[in-house]
């Protein structure tokens, strides 16, 4: 089969021959149909700081994906062959403590396929059957292959109820406008989006964003509070990792307001911890999805008429990968996804 | 001016001329512009059991309001002439345990203007100041008149985080139409409508229900498990009163799931504890709405493009007030607002 | 082995030799050594309604455990031959709703030892290895044989924040004085406590609470009144599964408080509904324990000094089960223990 | 009357004559009985940068006490002289979107008495009703002039649920030592605390805490780490203000594990969000008191025989207030109260 592999350190990826792989005790055989890249596969591809920390080579990465049942390994009871799934890619232990009280998805032993193991930048994929998600047969199932970062924006943007709420949406890569159209399906007002990126900004209008700004040519924390006749923003949804953009959220929300943290800082943040606390604000890290709750979310969401499909700017063939990439790399696109077969 | 006013015990009620009242320390004159009916207003009407209890004649109803500051009492510092404004119509007292922690809307010495104290079927009215709520610039000002029902809607379908939940509607008068809307408005799926008048089923359907039962016709709870490939409703929202209502849609929610109680039973219920403690259910009874969150979230709601209007079947000349009671008890309308001056 | 067995359909159980069973894959076999008696044991040794109705003979009884491990199916990985252990009574599917979304506790599938399937009145007992408690082995280990019973009080009274907050009470075995042990632990006051039997009042008395009743002598509603200066109570854990009690609890709680139902009816129950919607309560039924959450608190608790061991009043030879079916016939007993081997 | 005041900018107080102030409009002049000193005092006692910025002279200081009232303003209604009182310091405006939605304590326009304007070190002094707490009877009155502290460490505290959880409390001043004392009363295990003096460690050893650290001796994440099996603690109450503190704070929470944040730091803090995410940690800011909700649930706590008392290490005659500041410069003591009349 095929599979697009870091065989080395160093930049770039490999598409090669590989054996299809053997499903074990418990553990499915997907033949992957589509798969969706994320900004963590540039991270490898480019190998950065955190991809020369973290990815051990040869590996097959990819993460978001939506295939078929092709194989079952021994005990696997639940889905059967030709069954369209999609997958939490976070694979749990069952053990710790995390697991034990209805946490797994931050399970402290948890592995990432396509990060601590094979992924499914591939003809076929294995997953143990406890992480497998069977699509509903009315939705199309190549939006299988979005649901694990739709999962972060659900996960994200839900942990509060946003309706009749104002909302402040910092980086608007793709979980960044999926949280705007969250924001506004659910009926925020105002609902205001920052972003550097000239292209996403303009994915943010389009899903529904009331105030769209370039945080280089303003001062965020005002524009908020002008747009929110000076009360500030009730929630505050952090999708960049940016320093200026979390210093500036904070300063935007109003006293009692609340804060999720999704993006990742690439390095420490110097805050003024003394807002955080005179305006009683709740910061919330968020990880990963709820297993399953937030899949049964996205399920019920879909069918209700939610336009996942409408974030999904590129479909290309498995072998247009590095156009793929190219494109993550420039911003110039919403959800990328690879048709794999 | 004119009032329509409870004149005696009895069915029916007077449209008088009475002098315009006088706002006291504290208090607000309000310029009545639209008044809408509720279903209080018809027990009231109609001499009901409940209203034989209740109300002292003489008594000028009404409590869904909208208008205009026309005079300031003594002391009152944040509204001036001429602001259109909407008002909470529970008074509280300020003093008590629940005002004392935050739940003023429960509080213990409640006045509701319009059964307690005269209420704003009239071209005047006065109220306290700390029960204004001062409309928003972009908003259609008439839709404040039906801020207090939408409140209702809102306390009691927000008490959850509707998206991506399966919700079941017990009642489609203004209220239960309203929490589909809601439903509908946050994604939720499936949104399913229960009523027995055909002319409300039409409303439901309308609003956003996939699906919409007769109560006479079929087995609800089977119906809603039916809907749900067997799970059950993650949320239930009473809004009938129904015994059965009640019954069948404990029945109709999966375990863990959680109940909104709003519509108020005429007697006492039998149910099946048993059912709601295996099943670790949560209910929730729901009164008016909080003061002034709920109030907050409306406002949103609406600028955030939910269409409120829609619901506001009907508009009549004060002097058809009776006609809208017609309606109100023949079931054949959304909200009937009252256009007073 | 010896085992305590429901032999046959009709009021009684027999001391009979068993076998000693053999741990399937993913199983434990556990030497029982401590096994404490539940009401619902009473409920199949009397074989009462409940009991002819789910109960297919011959079954071992008994659910309350603390044992060693004495032998390991094939894929057992977590516990070894030896270990003190109790276990989570309720054995789940782990494939439904619940078990998917972190609510193991009431999973759709669950099968109870000593009601399902065979129990705990006996020398072995095998159980899944998913439901074993590896006991601290700070604690004492006969302790563990109470924890299912612990974790219902816990789960029913920590639902709540217990602290600073007034408290009733009704039904006062040995779950129901946890629950007084709890609120006293927490520093709630006042902490009231209803119960008919006059050995239970006095276990009661002595776990803290601040008042006693007898409902059969006093207006347990007025007296809750004016223990709390009017307001009415904070906190309503319901124990009793009586019509009367949770009535008169149901007045007895304030405007906005909370309840916590737990004691199960043996029919339907006639309640006044308009008083838990004009009150806006919440009401939570209770099932089971929080898989292991709550296990977690039970074990912190118990270090931290709570005196778990003052509720075991009889500690009895297994012989002398039927003594203990007596006791827990009358009331003269908080929680009674048998000592298996 | 007899005043402490800062009469000009620079170190130091002075005891002056001032005439007893009248009470205006909604006003309660309060005899003082007590008054204990904050760290805020001894800040405006040695006229460091904060008190630099924020303190305009003269201004008598002071904002926790005890006293009866002895005269009342017009209006006021629902105190006597003589009462025993003891009242909320912050001064909320009644008008903003906090004081509309039951978050008083966080009022936009706070006015703290002893800060912003005159406060209780004196014999008399004057506070709008609204802001009096009237003490139970069966308290010690003395104990209303530290419920302002208490109150901190119930809202820091009691926004989690500690029974059966493990806390960690960085800073072990006065009110870290309650919170100590709290998690103690409501069975938290272990509890670990951390002081860099050693008076205060005593403190907290009494307090219940199980382990006691001085941070500038260990580290204090590892010991975290080691005295919870490896997990890391549930919930960390920070009330040190100290970078470090923080820092090693947010290293021994587990997954999912809450945080508190009391302590103010001084400037900005470098922080490791990604730790945050990662971990999924919930950081709550915690500022001042819940109006009354948190006053409602001391009043309990003491009723229920929480021993507030016991923080109480010094009792000073009002004239002997500056060796009680001299008290809290060495933190050689717990709380310190002036005997004012």
């Amino acid at each position: 089969m095929r599979a697009l592999v870091k065989t080395k350190a160093g930049q770039g990826l490999e598409m090669v021959e590989k054996p299809i792989p053997t499903p074990g005790v418990g553990e499915v055989l997907i033949q992957v149909r589509y798969a969706s890249i994320c900004g963590t596969d540039l991270h490898i591809y480019k190998w950065d700081n955190w991809a020369q920390g973290r990815i051990k080579p040869p590996l097959t990465i990819g993460h978001e994906l939506s295939g078929q049942v092709a194989g079952l390994g021994e005990g696997v009871r639940n889905v059967q062959e030709g069954d369209w799934v999609s997958a939490e890619g976070h694979i749990w232990c069952g053990q710790c403590y995390q697991c034990h009280t209805g946490q797994k998805h931050i399970c402290r032993q948890a592995q990432i396929i396509g990060v601590d193991r094979d992924g499914c930048f591939a003809d076929y994929v294995v997953l143990p059957e406890q992480n497998i998600w069977k699509l509903h047969p009315e939705m199309d199932p190549c939006l299988g292959s979005v649901f694990d970062p739709f999962g972060n924006a659900v996960h994200a943007s839900m942990s509060w109820n946003l309706g009749g709420r104002s909302v402040l949406v910092a980086g608007c890569g793709p979980i960044g406008v999926m949280c705007v159209m969250l924001a506004k399906w659910f009926g925020s007002y105002p609902i205001i989006a920052v972003e550097t990126n000239e292209y996403r900004r303009g994915l943010a209008k389009k899903a529904g964003a009331t105030h769209v700004f370039n945080p280089q040519d303003v001062d965020v924390a005002k524009k908020a509070l002008e747009a929110t006749a000076g009360q500030g923003v009730d929630i505050f949804l952090e999708m960049s990792g940016s320093e200026s953009a979390i210093r500036s959220g904070i300063s935007a929300v109003r006293p009692g307001g609340g804060i999720s943290l999704l993006g990742i800082p690439g390095k420490e943040v110097s805050l003024d911890l003394a807002e955080v606390i005179f305006k009683q604000l709740t910061v919330l890290g968020i990880n990963g999805r709820r297993v399953f709750d937030n899949w049964y979310m996205m399920e019920k969401l879909v069918l209700s008429g939610f336009d996942l499909q409408s974030l999904v700017t590129h479909r290309l063939p498995f072998s247009e990968w590095e156009r793929g990439m190219q494109l993550m790399a420039e911003g110039t696109c919403g959800k990328v996804t690879l048709e794999i077969s």
